[in-house]
Order: structure tokens, then sequence, then C-alpha cells
């Protein structure tokens, strides 16, 4: 952690000034009977940035969220739970921007200054007067980041929000997303909000930088969502001149967002379908740091590794062979590999391209924390990176099972 | 299938004449009790190709065979299973070569006319004396090949073998591999052998050919292994001048080797640790093959997808969500998709880009034959592509977390 940063774990979307949220029970899946239509508006007009999926099947919100964005400004954000209007067709592009249309009108704003989001099963329309119905009954007020972030779970277990404060500014977060992960650019629900003034350029590069060394390296089952997306709005209530990338504050608030990053990436972790460990996989010596990225987050995708790490089973072989199924680079003859010991020091495996004799109980003891760490040293570059995992459990099969049904 | 081809189900690598195999229990690892060395062994050197694993990390026998198969020609195989002799340093590779001199001993031959193979844990050593023992004690015969089909089996719960005769020649052909799977090249282990004459560069055109078409369309668990192979062996016992891509019989050639290596890959899903059921993705309409291929490998590679369908949950839209990652172009208004009904028939769920209505209970009953059929048209080409893939379930969660201990 960068000094000057605090992480208030109670945080939320509605820690930096001038941001109000609220939610309500909308009903948009009539089985569940939990918060499932949001609100966040800021006070005033803000700089604002986002980061969205790389499936080629973009969800309704998606597209008209990019939109909305290219301005790059925005003033609220809408958010439903339960149905992911995505694989919907014309109807589905018409209830996501008609969604915006109410959130605007509900708030007094332009529906080009609203983002909105779903997220939920694939192929179904949106339920259009419940979510009506919810949107009019939303109070929004400066607590109401928490209940924000539980209105955006679906299969999520707990919420997950956090803030960074600063001097002068803090930054807020709040996320979903436990099952088809495996983001690529940005990642399910993700919505970040900052007081500090912030020029949008600039904002728009930090967020890409954070979200590819935390959104973009976690794993739990190697699906990418129709519905990724990550936004970020500034609205400057802290006032002073805005942080662009000379200004001396720069290279904090990237570390701030990239804390409140990591720390709503690792909560995804720990908190996904199923999952009882959170893996992390490091990798140095690689040759680039595209090889890097592939090797650490080719380790905690894969299902040999998953299910070794769930089992306390030490085969370690696994994670090589996850290596070699990356693409990375190695030279053998300067690959080793590293297990985290409960002790916080590392036990060795595997050392200049052969394995090492030793106590299977030692290596046993490796996969029993619930945090798992793996070190692999590829012995040919200078470039480094850290990937985020689940273990596969029963459990993940049993919940995935029987999702629509 | 083609006319002039009949699969006999029983038939297995010694089926076309001049070959002969064996097989013992060797003590590879000393908690099985199986079969766990083979040899198999041509009465006249072959023509021989092969195809191997894509993963970086190549186990020893991958890397000694691709040279001992750098001639074109062979005469043997000697397989171990229990211990993947990968990630095993110089040691390994030593074994590897031993291995290959053990067999070329025991039968009288030149050890580069030996293919060698091994396949089991990741990072352990060979026990070379217990592999010497085994290989003194085979007995070959004309009648080993369902031996040799069991003694390369680890995880599996069925030896995989077929044989394909045409009108004077045959192919046979013996696989393994239930865990791991998502070859790419080659796969798991997998050893083919004919009577018919063929020439050497001819056979390596084909043994590609039909690989790409079956091995490497399938998945179990998305991980490819560091020993994938598959190797054919071409005696000439049947006479006749050896066929090449201008001989008559060459588009039969290719057939009949397209057919037992869809029966053995069939046959490979059909196992698949833990699994319960065969996907079947067909896809259609793409701009390109390797469209086509990614789209429908990303159907079946799905943990959402897989999990579904051990549920019979009818949740279509991680289909078209999988199809999205794939990165396969299409246009999302020609987009359809289609189940295969337990009828025969095919339910439409999606057209013109939006979702039909239909009844769950008839979406549900697709997803619960043993064989679930699913294509998808993409709406920008003509290229088509098909696809086999297990369910998830808990049993494989259960097998693999608990392999090496």
């Amino acid at each position: 952690m960068s000094e000057g940063i605090e992480l208030l774990l109670e945080g939320s979307v509605t820690t930096p000034r001038g941001f109000n949220a609220g939610a309500v029970h909308a009903g948009v899946r009539s089985d569940w009977d939990k918060l499932d239509v949001a609100l966040l508006c800021s006070e005033a007009l803000c700089a604002a940035a986002g980061v969205f999926t790389s499936n080629r099947l973009q969800a309704a919100p998606v597209v008209v969220t990019r939109q909305h964005l290219s301005s790059g400004q925005t003033t609220a954000v809408v958010v439903s739970a339960g149905c992911a209007n995505a694989a919907t067709g014309q109807q589905g592009h018409e209830n996501a921007i008609r969604m915006a249309q109410l959130a605007a009108a509900r708030l007094g704003l332009d529906p080009h200054d609203v983002v909105v989001a779903s997220t939920g099963v694939i192929g179904t329309q949106l339920p259009m007067e419940r979510i009506a119905g919810g949107i009019e009954k939303i109070t929004l007020s400066p607590d109401g980041g928490l209940d924000f972030a539980r209105a955006i779970m679906t299969t999520d277990t707990k919420a997950k929000h956090i803030a960074a404060c600063c001097a002068n500014w803090s930054i807020g977060g709040a996320v979903k997303g436990v099952g088809m992960i495996h983001p690529n650019m940005a990642t399910m629900l993700c919505f970040l909000t900052t007081d500090a003034a912030a020029a949008q350029p600039f904002l728009a590069a930090a967020l890409k930088e954070a979200v590819d060394v935390t959104f973009n390296m976690i794993d739990i089952d190697s699906d990418t969502s129709t519905n990724d997306m990550a936004v970020i709005l500034a609205n400057g209530a802290a006032g002073g001149p805005a942080i662009d990338v000379a200004h001396p504050e720069a290279p904090l608030f990237v570390a701030a967002l990239t804390a409140v990053c990591t720390h709503l990436a690792k909560a995804m972790v720990d908190d996904a379908e199923g999952g009882t460990k959170v893996i992390e996989a490091r990798v140095e010596g690689a040759a680039s740091p595209s090889d890097a990225r592939a090797a650490a987050r080719g380790i905690v995708s894969s299902l040999g590794v998953k299910t070794a790490v769930y089992g306390h089973d030490p085969n370690w072989g696994r994670i090589l062979a996850a290596v070699g199924n990356s693409g990375a680079l190695f030279a053998m003859e300067r690959t080793a590999l590293y297990l985290g010991s409960p002790d916080g020091k590392e036990l060795c495996l595997f050392r200049e391209g052969a394995p090492l004799a030793c106590d299977p109980a030692q290596a046993k003891a490796c996969f029993t924390p619930h945090e798992v760490r793996f070190r692999v040293e590829l012995g040919v570059g200078a470039s480094a990176a850290t990937a985020w995992g689940s273990d596969l459990t029963e459990d993940y099969v049993r919940l995935n099972s029987l999702y629509t049904t």
C-alpha cells in the first residue's frame, strides 16, 4: 500500500462527497426477494470513463452505456440485478434506453448522462413495469452506498465495497460478480466514485491501468460475461485543479484506485461461487508483461490447479503444466516453482528444470491456508505479474447446474 | 460414414495385419494394480507420423519421440502409465531414452525405431527398475491390442479402441485420456496402426487432417496436457503400391482414419472424469473454418454450459455467451440457436438476434438425453465445425482434488 492511502472497509460509492445512492426490491426475478434495482447519482456532472467486456456478445446495457459515456461525462448510474438484458434483440436495446430514461426522469437529468447496467440471466427480457415502479420508489441518500452494493448482487453472498481515503479526496467502489468471471478489459459490474477533480483522459487511463492489474487478473470459471463493465465517476467535489497526468497527485490517485480495485477484485474471488480458497499466482522473470500476465492468469484459471487446491492435493506439476499452456516463454533450466508456506516462508519444489526432493507433508501444508500462494520464476526476462483465482468445488457445480431453474 | 468402411467395435491396434502387442503390471504407481507398461510392435519397419501437444512444457517422452519420428519411420511403441515423466529434467530425459533402449533390446530393434510415451502424474521420476522388469516380461501377440488399450489407461474407466476395415486394409486405434483434456495439435495418448501401405508425407497429412476435426475438437477440462501425442504406424502388410495423395484410395483412407479418430475422441469425452453426458456443438455459417472451430469448441469448453447440461438447466444464454467469448464473428440479426430435441428434431430458441417464446419444459427436455446437441448459425459465411465436450460434475471435482494423494 502506498503511503497516504487509508482503506475504509466500510467505505462505499457514497464515501466521496457529493454522491447519493439508494435501492429497492422491484421483483426483477419473481423468486428473489433482495434489493434489485439501484441508483447512484452525483450532485454535479462528472468526468467519467468505462471499460467493457471483450465478449463479442455485448449486452444491451453495455452497448447503451458505451454510447452514453462517449461524451466522457455522466451524472448517474442505474442498475438492475436478476436479468442480464443480453441476447435480447431490439426490444432489449429499447429496454436499456428506457431504463436510462426512467432514471433520468426520476433524477431530473438528460438520459444521456445516465449509465445503465444489468446482470443476471441471459436471454430474457427485463420486466420493465417492475423496473419502472422500482426506480420511482428509490430514495437516494449519502448513506445509500451499502444498499447500492447489495442491490447489484446476484449469486454473490457478500456485498463488496471499499473506499480509499487520501488527504483531500477519496475513491469509493462497489462490485458484484462471483461466477462467469474471467474478466477481459473490464469485468462484472464495478462502480467507482471519487470526489477528486480529474481530467477525463487521465481518469480513463488510470481506470485502464488499475483494471489491468486487478480485475483483468482474476479468474473464477474462465467465462467472460456479456455484461462486464467498470465505470468511474469523478465529480470534483474536493475542489482544486483537475488531476491530470502532470499533476503531483497523479501517482497517488492511480495507487489509490488500484488499491480499491485490488480489494474489490480479491473480494470477488473470495466470494466465488462455491469457492473455499483464494489462489495467488506470482510469475517473475518473464520475457514480457503479457507473458507474465498470461502465465499468472493461466495458473489460477487451470481446473487442475483449482481442484488440487480445493483438495489440498500438492499436485504441483499442474502449476507448471498451466504455465506451459499459457504460451509464455520460459527457460526450463532456469525455471523454478515455490509454494507459500503457512509460516510465511517459501518451499521450493522445482529448480533448474528438475524436481527437488521434498517432504510431501510439507508440500501439502502449503495447500491448506485460506490463501494459497504460488511463485514461478521463468528465467527469461524481468517482467512480473500477479493473478488471483478461486478453487473449484462441488458447490460451484451444484450452484451452476441449477441457476435458472 | 463413408461407404466401404466397416467399424469393428472390438477392433484394436492389432487388427491390422502384422502388429503384435502386450502389456504387464509393472507397478509404476505403488497404489495401482492395473496393467501399466505396454509394447506394440510391427513385424516390418513402418512409415510413421505423429502430432504432439502444443503445451510449451513438453514431457521427456514427447521430446524423445519427436526426435525418433523425424526419420518418418518406426517399428514399435513402448508406453507406461502412472507417471508422466514431465517436468523431470535431465534425469527424465535420460529415462525416456532408456525406456526406448529397453524396448528395443527386448524386441531386437534400433532404439531410434521405438516411440516412447508416458502418462500420469507430472513432476515425479519414472521407477526405471520396475519399468525394465515389466518390459522384460511382456509377451506380444496378435491378440494383444485390448491389453495394450487397457495398459495405457490412468483415470479412464473404459478401454478405448476401435478398428475400421476397408476392402484390403484396416486401421486400428487405441486412446487414453479423460482429464487434462483440451487437445491442441495432438492429444492425450493415441496409437493408430494400419496394414495399408502409405507414403509417409501422405500419412502425416492424413493424420493431421483427421486429428484436427476429432481430437482437436473435444474438451473435458480446458487443460492441454504436457504429454499429448497421436502416432500412426503403417506397415504395408496389405501389399500394393503405397497410398499417396494421388492414389484412388486416398480419400477412403482419410475417411477411415477420421472415423477411427472420431470414435476414439467421442469415447474419451464419454468417459470424461466425472462426466455424465456428451455435449455436441455444431456451428454453421461462420466466416472462416477457424472461427467455426473456435465457436464450437468454445461452447463445449464453457463451464457455464457444462454445468447447465449436467443439471438439465436450459440456461441457453450461456451457449451464446460462449460463442461471444470465442472471438468468432457473427451477425446478431442472423444468429440463431437450436437445441436437439429427444425426438431427433430441433427446438429454435433464438432467431434474428432475439429470443423466441418457448415452453421451458420443452427446452429442459433437450438437456436430458445422454448426448445433448446444440446448433448455432452465425450468419456470416459458409464454414462449419463440430465439437464435443463432457459436462462438469461434482465427481470431476472430487476425482481431481485427490489425484496424487
